[in-house]
């Protein structure tokens, strides 16, 4: 299956990123998703990890608000960070609780180092560098996410709501979004000769470095009892 | 008058940023608001730099959102940066295109110095301090301008609408909002002793700094062609 | 008299700059340094404001330490910082306490608001761009202070010391490498077409805003009542 | 064998974080260096990661240095900066060549999860966070190397020289002085009441989890095959 269009610099880091992405979009994590195979406990350590996964990830998203260089980047990135705490994260208590997972359990999660060494990363990014490194670091994420959602809609088994989710028309529509605000922000700040700029290099090693985060994020969802 | 009940850290500081507080509260710009005497020059100037200002300071608020230390403050100040971006700023074109400014017109404004200093003020000690740094910093311009619409609300005059705004009750009890937002943000940080500590006065000191920079601003504003 | 030679990106903004850089180069202020007629109580105001600037300055360095992308960068920033705070700091001090100023008088010193605009913005230029932004933002101070410096070199009026320190050999030798950083960090960052770059608008107007900085504190140093 | 006395913060942190403290200050490692066990083949993965990890360091004290609060606070810790980048680094570069890694093979070492894991949260501590915050993050590894290089002191085995440089009064000095550093940085904003605040129980937790990553960098250095 080919590569969602998200625009051009998924695709160029996408493509960069090779064996990694694979890795990452086919981890036998997703595969057990996929096939209904994952064991249950290792989707209640994924969804607690999860929930404070989305709480960092929100924070450098709104990290990226506050980095905004135009009025037009600021509402794009603001509305995710809206979704984001006022959607996504109710929805995810409420999918917790279907599972058993009350919000008290949900707030006492210890942190594993997987999920930490991630997220302080792409915020670290942000801040050390500017509104590109941040979308660079941040795409991995909610653009993979809509990669094996759209591989896996139409989902039968247990974990059909998940697949559903990310392979949804919503969530598909943000993808592209995101997309093309990522392509919007490198033009306006590099121009349309971009990639051949060393700045690309760059940006394209944090895309990298977060999509061997996503894998050491799944291999610690995979094996709660590592942690 | 007596002030308006936005909490125990408001009532504090304004209480200490004494003088500066009613020159900024009672500036003659604000009293032209009241009884409809201020030049409409001066108030299109207001407007226009106060489209500047309300990206920084929306901007600083995402800050906040990515400096938060619970989902509960992040969900608090996520839902002001939406308000700010997606309301409060569409509103403010919509009222300059009332008064004949047009979108291009507003994007072209050049910062005036006295804006500057006030929101890179404020962003800055975000970023170098932490989030109750922030909160002092960002308090005047909220606060002040609730107490200032407390106090003119019920205008009849030409700027009626701009007091119905800040005197409304949406805009108090978003003052209230933000002041129960910053003391609960203290007593979870520094204890009920708060007020004892060397920090309050490193708090206070920013609260009293944004409001100088708050009068800066109406000087700037009252006088358009100084700048 | 022509520019000295500072690197590609320092002549390449301070031409942008034109009128601004003149007004700040030849400023009131500068001028009564050269021939002696500057009033002593400015002179004195200035050196109490230029305490209080020095301490941000140098945080100011210390960012773009943190922001450094190599080895290299990291180690010719922090060099600077710490000739800032342990050469030019102590330096300070004592001119001022050869002008009657003792380190408690320098401490309590209010800061100036055309001062505290300055360093604000370049401070939060550096925490919301990158690298290159701070340095943009730095360098209308470095540098135009060598300029000023390479022009009243060997004056032998009551500011012969000021104009020898900003002269000499020692400062010019820094100004060069500063713009030697900069030209290096650019194209390293951008490559060697960077010019061309809308990117390279955003830096040039770092460089243009904070010489109007340098602007508004001589003016502020040149009216000490007016703050 | 009891704690050195590097200030009453660190007694309090160290007390704190209980087993893990141990686990890290006697780890398999360090125990490995103390009695010369230790393969050389860890020893130069430590060396090439310990690079990597030293740029991040000084970036973060650097970042430490542009959150101080006070001259006094900025002269000390950019003077740390100093010494890391331009004593430790040229040693460590000089360390290396003479097990026979040259400069660029060090610049080419790909940086271990568990290192970026690391550093990468201590700078998102303090940019997120403000000076104390950092400091509490910096704490477990300048001083733990004070403690371990204390204990094994005057070891004659192939890794004298290490546990001569971390156990040589230099280095103690160091650790006293930035102990000072951070009791007095506690005192100036939390007053001496400051262990019994809320404020205290996040700086453990920024101690305590810095101390659990310092166990994972043994870890991954103890095992160069697992990375």
């Amino acid at each position: 299956m080919s590569a969602p269009d998200y625009g051009q610099a998924f695709a160029l880091w996408r493509a960069d990123a090779g064996t990694d992405w694979d890795a990452y979009t086919h981890h036998a994590f997703v595969e057990g998703l996929r096939d209904g195979s994952l064991p249950q406990a290792c989707y209640l350590q994924y969804l607690r990890q999860d929930y404070v996964f989305l709480i960092h990830f929100a924070r450098a998203w709104a990290l990226a608000a506050a980095k905004a260089g135009t009025l037009d980047e600021l509402a794009a990135v603001s509305a995710t960070v809206h979704a984001l705490v006022h959607v996504e994260m109710p929805l995810h208590v409420q999918t917790c609780a279907a599972h058993g997972i009350d919000r008290a359990t949900l707030e006492a999660t210890p942190e594993a180092t997987g999920n930490l060494a991630y997220t302080r990363y792409v915020l670290e990014a942000g801040y050390s560098g500017d509104f590109l490194d941040l979308m660079a670091a941040l795409a991995p994420c909610v653009l993979g996410y809509g990669e094996i959602g759209a591989r896996l809609a139409g989902n039968t088994g247990p974990y059909a709501d998940w697949c559903a989710t990310y392979g949804g028309i919503e969530y598909q529509t943000l993808c592209r979004d995101v997309g093309a605000l990522i392509d919007g922000a490198l033009l306006r700040r590099l121009g349309p000769g971009w990639t051949d700029l060393p700045r690309a290099e760059e940006l394209q090693a944090r895309f990298a470095t977060a999509t061997q985060l996503e894998i050491g994020f799944w291999d610690m969802a995979q094996n709660p009892a590592i942690e």
